[in-house]
């Protein structure tokens, strides 16, 4: 038996601005950051020590865990980093106001972009400024892995892996795990553990900052799953 | 050619009060927090992007670490913790107040605890609480590698084994690399690559926050050395 527990950066200065972020690197709200510490203490309250953390390349998410981990007095366990925890890489929509797209697309297109599994907005050309190729974080992938846009399907395809080789190995071996990341590369970890449909999927909120502690047992299999802050909880898929 | 930064933490709460603190794990101060955050912007104006960092186990370290790195916009390297960059353990004199400790034993013996290079303070107890397995950061580690105290002597002897490891071959294959550590895991750092004797390395001050940028040749061997921030220098040993 292992808890792991799931945690969406505070809030971004572009969740404030209402544009679209993707794997733009912006940094949390000081709002954002006062949920991260919120978050630490909540994990630190219901006696959580992980062994172990896992985050995306993108600085809000880093910035929470740091904040969490500083809260909880465990600032020193290991910390992986992955692009493949990034947010759902956003193609030509990235940086975009989301009123101005919805009033140039129409409000039906973009909400197939923004929440149909496996529809991608449209992809960025390879010489656009925002491809992932010309940021010095992504420079030792290969070309073949920097998506230049996706869709909650695609994300998932390049979070299971991850999940598959570096971090369910550890659930495995019993150790308690804390991932710090994205709405969409957590609704993937969500997807694989809890074995949801694409439609019901698309549909899970994860709230920014509020815990979400899931107990697996040997084979993974979630047994348990609820929101540290109770007051801020979104539905959960049914167990499986 | 590489380019190695030593950053030692910025102020404790300790360094104030003025206490023996080695493995203790308290907090930077807000000046200590402002250093941090100008050795950040020292780096990042001299144009340095190291390719990964390493920091001890100790929250001063690694709070002053990300607060440099969050300044740089750098949050995203790989960040490797290790036990042997942790500051010298203190043995006994762990948490003493440095005034009443001079009181007790004399200044004479308390100047041979601080600044011998080979003679230890009293070893802590097996059971005394300040002993390090007691602290489950370091779980995972053999009991012989806990030390009850050290001396810079054997601070070096584990320091020296990480560094060779660890850090050595990423230099060696040209990257640049960050290390946030303390004051005597830094001079044993010093004292490997400029390959001064005893009585010179004890002497050598690294003042807090103030990043010492390193540039080696190939073999390791230091070709120049500068503290970023000028009007804090202290002297440095001659280049090998």
């Amino acid at each position: 038996m292992s808890r792991l527990v799931l945690v969406r950066h505070g809030q971004s200065e572009w969740n404030l601005q209402n544009r679209f972020t993707g794997w733009v690197d912006v940094n949390l709200t000081s709002e954002g950051e006062a949920q991260a510490k919120k978050a630490g203490a909540l994990m630190k309250a219901a006696g959580f020590a992980p062994k172990r953390a896992f985050v995306s390349m993108l600085t809000r998410a880093i910035r929470t865990l740091n904040l969490a981990l500083a809260d909880m007095g465990m600032s020193w366990i290991p910390v992986d980093k992955s692009w493949r925890l990034n947010e759902r890489h956003y193609g030509a929509l990235t940086g975009l106001d989301k009123a101005e797209t919805k009033a140039k697309h129409g409000e039906e297109q973009v909400k197939v972009w923004r929440r149909s599994f496996d529809t991608p907005p449209p992809a960025l050309d390879r010489d656009d400024e925002r491809h992932p190729r010309f940021d010095p974080r992504y420079a030792g992938l290969a070309d073949s892995d920097l998506p230049a846009t996706e869709s909650l399907a695609t994300t998932l395809e390049r979070v299971q892996p991850y999940w598959e080789s570096e971090i369910a190995p550890h659930l495995k071996a019993g150790d308690d795990l804390l991932i710090a990341a994205h709405g969409n590369s957590l609704r993937a970890i969500v997807k694989l553990l809890f074995n949801v449909s694409p439609d019901t999927i698309v549909e899970v909120e994860i709230p920014t900052g509020n815990p979400l502690m899931i107990e697996l047992d040997a084979d993974l299999k979630p047994v348990s799953a609820r929101y540290l802050d109770a007051d801020r909880a979104q539905p959960l898929p049914a167990l499986p």
